[in-house]
């Protein structure tokens, strides 16, 4: 299908849909227009032509002048149903919905090859920042050792706004969704799902490794703890929600998203509000980093943008890596994090799931915390990290495989005859 | 020409083409091998067998078995011919040559198109970093404003060890020297040519202007006084070279490589040793940061594979924006930069080319400095600025259109009836 005159079939018409519009309209050297926008909700007003918008998706999908297919609306479900649709029908596709991609991202890549039709999704990690396309063409020959990144912008914009402007973090989370950061269920955002669904594509494009979000360790920002806070503070550290995945030496992968402690001097640790960053590191290219705005209408919408003008010159995603290595898989077992946990006296977490016992503190008025070494595994499979008052942050040392030598990076370790009765108990 | 299998015919073997060729044995998954190598030096001993090197270059080019071209000469004007005598035997090009780019670049844009053969140079700007490609690709349906970065390692190297490790610059550059981070001339590097060499590609490839480099006001680093260091040690800002290039309101772009202050929150203070940075102002993407090492023989060869690896895929720079706006051009004579100048008792700048003093010192023991508002066509035909004792530095504004009004961001406007003659007494 000859995709230089690009006939848009748009679903969606909310914050990005509009700012995809609105971008459309400022760029005339993109021959792009929208032909026809499906939507869902018929009692909005809507600042278009009333004939542009159907509530029908088979009118848009079956519509013969329409050669791509932008889905840009929340439901991850329908988003399916329009996207697998769309490539079945020949129709090229350009999506944001990354909950969609992550969760059925080894059936889009099959069905792309089998409909030989491409799905461009720029757009769904790091909003306007070309992380994907680098990813996938430009670090094809280079071995990449580690991604690590602030991939969500929304809850960098409350842990900004929580860290500068002492806003609580209910009122940094309202500012957020007033300004179009938050996805439209906040969940998705301040509990790491959202940064964990960025992920899961980010580990396709750098290492060919297709997982299953479910797989993903995501711990979210809402249990935070004042004692974790203060602990950030005194250190000088500062509070981030990453995303990593980084190479084993045994040839596995390890890979969670996990609020983290950083230094002052790295570079995710300037990330700020709505900014996302991430950081390359390769065996040739060595340390590179990235930083834009991770989220918001225009920003995706340029994002969008790329990909119409990607398609118009034959673009698609190879997937080259999943040929190259199809080997490489997630070895949580094999991988361990350096972590700070605080607990209340109702509830500690569980000694014996940790390789390493570093510190120990308790204060009256503050509660309890004890930093160590544990397993990536254990961390997920851990009932007590559930319980209420228990929440965990990383500390500020990467990923890395299991090793009997405790971390020397967290101070002295305490390896403390510390039992859980003794963990309630003030010290 | 089929490119799935690369066979290389490969000019120059110094730190970069060796550097290729270790980055070659470690890359199985590209199928490209390098099959002679085209040297000058006939004494040299090497690490390869004899039979791979020849001094001809014609024995490399007309060579039927070699399909890409892979120049890596310091040469500038050998690596001329080289590459265009590649290019018309319809053999594509990698090179990192940005001297021999930059003097060439519109003849080379014509002859690819004549020749139809593709040429890459993703290794002639900030090394690893992928910022040719992404200006070309991901950028060409946004509208750029500006781009600024540090785009030299050699001379940050040489600044971030003078500033940090408080060695003199001689004693800096012999380092960057024996790292493999300077050009053979050094000269290109501190005087602020190179930078100049790669703005020109940025250029290209940013706003789809192709501009020579003489056009473009270029000042190094190397007379930067006691009296600009202390001047940026009190105020809190650091120096680096920079290189801008920005779109003015008339439709205009400003270009110049100045050693800059930079504010100490600047991404730019930020970028240290040989890494490189650039920074991306765009209407829709908004404010974008690439940072990464930006020379180096492993690095540099890597960008090089990334091309080589571009070409088998049939990739070419297709040069969108010079046809989207071919009115773009330089305007020196409607920008403005705010800068700070520094001199002794026997020259001093000429009042008359400044459009407002800001302030005026005089030390008996470090001697005068002024900052002023001056235009980028005058600062570039001062005259004065060439006199011994006299050098300058950019202030942290940005290079502007030419207003009336004083610039804010540097303190108090003295517009002191200041003539030249009291230009060079003590206060």
């Amino acid at each position: 299908m000859n995709r230089n005159d690009i006939r848009i079939g748009l679903f969606g018409f909310g914050v990005v849909g509009q700012g995809l519009h609105t971008v459309l309209e400022r760029t005339p050297g993109l021959r792009a227009r929208i032909g026809r926008i499906g939507v869902k909700d018929r009692t909005k007003a809507r600042n278009l032509p009333a004939e542009l918008f159907t509530f029908d998706r088979d009118e848009v999908l079956d519509d013969p002048t329409l050669n791509v297919i932008v889905e840009l609306i929340d439901d991850a479900d329908e988003a399916y149903r329009i996207v697998t649709g769309a490539l079945r029908r020949g129709k090229a596709v350009v999506t944001a919905n990354k909950k969609m991609l992550a969760e059925h991202l080894q059936e889009l890549i099959e069905l792309q090859r089998e409909t030989n039709t491409p799905l461009l999704y720029e757009a769904a990690a790091c909003a306007s920042l070309p992380v994907i396309r680098n990813l996938e063409e430009y670090y094809d020959t280079d071995l990449l050792e580690a991604v690590e990144g602030i991939i969500n912008g929304s809850t960098n914009y409350i842990l900004t706004a929580m860290h500068r402007d002492a806003l609580t973090f209910a009122a940094a989370l309202r500012k957020a969704q007033e300004l179009g950061f938050a996805e439209s269920n906040p969940a998705l955002d301040v509990e790491g799902l959202d940064a964990r669904n960025k992920l899961v594509l980010l580990l396709a494009h750098a290492f060919g490794l297709v997982a299953r979000p479910e797989d993903i360790l995501a711990v979210g920002i809402t249990g935070i703890s004042d004692l974790a806070s203060s602990y950030a503070r005194e250190k000088g550290l500062v509070l981030k929600l990453v995303a990593e995945a980084r190479r084993l030496p045994n040839g596995g992968v390890a890979a969670a998203v996990l609020p983290t402690l950083v230094r002052p001097e790295h570079e995710l640790a300037r990330v700020q509000d709505e900014y996302n960053g991430l950081i390359t590191q390769s065996n040739f290219a060595d340390r590179q980093f990235f930083l834009g705005k991770g989220a918001g209408a225009v920003p995706t919408a340029s994002a969008v943008l790329s990909d119409l003008s990607a398609l118009t010159y034959g673009y698609r995603y190879e997937y080259k890596k999943l040929h190259q290595e199809s080997t490489l898989a997630l070895t949580p077992t094999d991988a361990e994090a350096d972590v700070l946990v605080t607990f209340g006296a109702e509830h500690a977490p569980d000694r014996a799931d940790f390789s390493a016992i570093h510190e120990y503190f308790h204060s009256q008025e503050l509660g309890y915390y004890l930093t160590g070494t544990i397993g990536l595994d254990q961390l997920a499979q851990a009932a007590w990290l559930r319980l209420p008052g228990i929440s965990i942050v990383r500390l500020p040392t990467p990923l890395r495989a299991v090793t009997t030598a405790p971390a020397s990076e967290t101070g002295p370790v305490v390896r403390a005859a510390w039992a859980t009765d003794e963990a309630v108990s003030p010290l």
